[in-house]
């Protein structure tokens, strides 16, 4: 099997090119060959013994989807994306890199022909919902996002399913709730909170709270998210019926209950490091968020979330600190 | 007031025109130039005094979209698209004309800039729903169309609503029910019976029926079109918060209800010209469509459907037939 991954350089390419890598095989089949695309070079994972490509571009621009493809790779995950922040900053780029590099993509593979019909695995974002919202969201509530980003994800989710329901690609796409606890430094983004008062204590830092301890929110770990496209993967198509994209579960819970979870495992002492400094405007733009989803046709095909908030917590100290945090 | 119709030419752009040309005046505001823009002339409404211009133009093609705008058109009506069976059949023409002709529009207004902001009128449809359905589809239910024409037009939708967000446009958008009683000749539309059932009896020809006489569907004449255009070229878009593109309500019936209208109307002679040919390819599709919509935001704003199907018969002989029908 030859997997593609776009977007390979990113956080969740990271992770899932290391997974497939350790794992060796993707739905019952040896994985020969892997090809990491992105615009900066994505790191080859230490433990694949396959080819792997390394592709060095924008899919953007014109003729790289057709590149990519050359080799026809059976399996894709389609990650690559401008983030919300900078879609929304740069309207023309996302435009350009969320829509017409996912377009690009589908027509590329369209245009080879000759019965090639991969596996296109999408990744869609809770970013597709924009308020008012009902206390539980239903996955036949309506998507009316309030940023570019989401409206690009959402143009792409019909389009896949469009391409797909044509026969030109065989799709399903996974809108992730927040990623929580995402490694690396504290960022600016109007989400970052959620990682950031979780990581940084962890690590005898301090990180800042700018949202009052009842904001409610729907999160899953990188690892159960690399597990969501592996299950995605192998997503019976049928039972779909031509809703290919679903709304992925997750651990909902309050800041408060993630804070009471830090408290579990690292004590008050880690907790002590968390300093409330209310910002009014990631407040609204919060606000806007969805908070909770019902997700009844991700369970029912065996989409499994994160047990906990304490479990999330858990999966980031063994996968990213190698099980020690500070004292 | 400068007036742009794009698909001038076709059914609705066409009474569309006329009604403009007729009033003189659109949102209390004299009309001093139509333009009427269509891949064919579109006709000169007989009763206007204005300046028109006829533009024959594909909006799939470079640079149309600009010298479309050339005068800076205060309201545009945009209509033009590639209906729904060409849009299956030629998949490319579909999303060049349905999406890139829309996007190519809105990308030709936000590049005006200088504060050019037009009030944008966007006809989308039911085809952007999909099967399965509840009893009633409400406004907050999701789009997942069945076809090119519909993932085109909720592609647009989203689009749309994020130019008008950023600031680029004005827009409102309408999702139209089944137009009936289509003037014209019978056409081979899976929704063509529809309109031939009432329409071809009513001048003394046969018509053919090829689903069952409970299939139920939302329709609106043409003349409560023109009513929803005009309407939302006025609405007030703070109400909308962000989900500017609004369900059309319109008379729900039965094929065996509009058969009683026509009794009603035109008597058992009219109602023996309808022979039954039951189609299963028809029925099949007929059935994926939805039927019955709450456009509870839509009633509330002030839509007015049609008031009964016997209306819709009635406005088709006052504005088709002349009064007057077959004996």
């Amino acid at each position: 099997m030859h997997v593609l991954i776009t977007g390979a350089a990113g956080m969740i390419g990271r992770k899932l090119a290391e997974r497939l890598g350790r794992d060796g095989a993707v739905l019952g089949t040896a994985i020969d060959r892997l090809t990491l695309a992105d615009v900066v070079p994505a790191a080859r994972p230490a433990s694949f013994g396959g080819a792997v490509d390394i592709v060095t571009s924008d899919l953007g621009a014109p003729s790289t989807a057709a590149a990519l493809l050359e080799r026809r790779p059976g399996l894709i995950f389609h990650l690559a994306a401008i983030v919300s922040a900078e879609a929304e900053l740069d309207f023309d780029k996302g435009y350009r890199v969320n829509l017409d590099g996912m377009r690009a993509l589908l027509e590329a593979i369209r245009a080879c022909g000759e019965g090639y019909r991969p596996n296109f695995v999408f990744t869609s974002s809770a970013a597709a919902y924009g308020a008012p919202f009902p206390d539980v969201i239903g996955d036949d509530f309506i998507l009316t996002p309030h940023t570019s980003y989401g409206t690009q994800k959402v143009m792409c989710e019909l389009m896949l399913a469009d391409y797909t329901r044509r026969g030109f690609v065989d799709g399903v796409g996974i809108r992730l709730p927040g990623v929580c606890v995402r490694p690396g430094k504290p960022n600016k983004a109007a989400s970052g909170f959620w990682s950031n008062i979780i990581r940084e204590p962890l690590i005898g830092e301090p990180a800042v709270l700018p949202v009052p301890d009842s904001v409610r929110h729907t999160l899953a770990s990188p690892r159960a998210v690399t597990g969501y496209l592996l299950h995605a993967a192998g997503l019976p198509r049928g039972p779909l019926a031509g809703r290919i994209t679903l709304t992925m579960p997750g651990v909902c819970c309050t800041v408060a209950e993630q804070i009471e979870a830090l408290r579990r495992t690292a004590g008050d002492k880690a907790v002590a490091r968390i300093r409330r400094e209310p910002d009014a405007t990631i407040a609204r733009i919060v606000a806007g968020w969805p908070h909770r989803f019902a997700a009844t046709r991700a369970l029912a095909m065996g989409f499994r979330p994160d047990a906990s908030f304490d479990d999330i917590i858990r999966i980031h100290i063994e996968d990213e600190l190698g099980g020690a945090i500070a004292a």
